[in-house]
């Protein structure tokens, strides 16, 4: 793996993911808590569950490439992280807190996004079709999840408009 | 503006994207002269072309609602950024580098493309219809350029696999 082939770019990138996915396992219930209406707060819940297993997908497909699971700090993630406690610690008991919420936690669903969808075109590449198949899982999750916080968003904010 | 409300969300996220553009002015050239295939190298200039615009969309947006042209720090962008890099320095030469660079710009521009939707469902929400058509222009720029980012990197990982 200490070659710079696609290998060692999607073991990198696995690394990275499992990094970021630890992180949210500690964000995801800051955001349930932080949210005003039952259905967000649902929600972020599901999703923290949807995130226990993505984590253990990612340790399967470790498994499969021989390597024990481990992560790499993940400055994407951290950035994303610190710029939403920002901006919910600014818009926090304001009529907007809601949105805010919602944008923050779609920031970080479209980071997931980029990222389970590179691995899952790489592990196809790799002949890692398991791990494709488990990456394509938890591709569809992050999915939903985002177009889920859309149609949260736009009932927030026409709640906020009344 | 000082207010809490969803005219002060809209206008902080504006400033957050309009520094996030402003970084990828200076982080695209980098990415462009990262790139080994004419295609990559091709994707990414026309992306500075489009960055400009956008960011000339932007200071329209600020004039529609009386604010002058300012950007905030977004720690995500920069996280982004600072991944990346690490990202291309350890695959640099290696037969993963161009796969490498193209998911770096695909992290970068699933940012933009949260941001963009974000923006312009709150600029319907508050009726700056002007608005939230140019910043729909942007968002289908962002959308164009991840897919065409993600063709390329199918066509460069079907090279290297040669």
């Amino acid at each position: 793996m200490a070659q710079k082939n696609l290998e060692a770019l999607f073991l990198h990138n696995l690394k990275d993911i499992y990094f970021a996915e630890q992180q949210m396992l500690k964000t995801l219930p800051l955001l349930a808590e932080a949210a005003e209406s039952e259905e967000l707060r649902s929600a972020f819940e599901t999703h923290l569950s949807e995130t226990e297993v993505q984590i253990t997908r990612l340790e399967e497909i470790f498994g499969m490439v021989g390597e024990k699971p481990q992560g790499v700090t993940c400055e994407a993630i951290l950035g994303l992280i610190k710029e939403g406690q920002g901006t919910l610690a600014e818009f926090k008991g304001g009529e907007a807190a809601e949105a805010a919420l919602i944008a923050v936690a779609q920031a970080i669903e479209h980071y997931e996004i980029a990222r389970y969808g590179t691995l899952k075109a790489w592990a196809e590449q790799l002949d890692l079709s398991e791990a494709a198949d488990l990456l394509e899982e938890s591709l569809e999750e992050e999915t939903d999840t985002d177009e889920l916080l859309t149609d949260l968003a736009e009932a927030a904010i026409n709640r906020e408009a009344l």
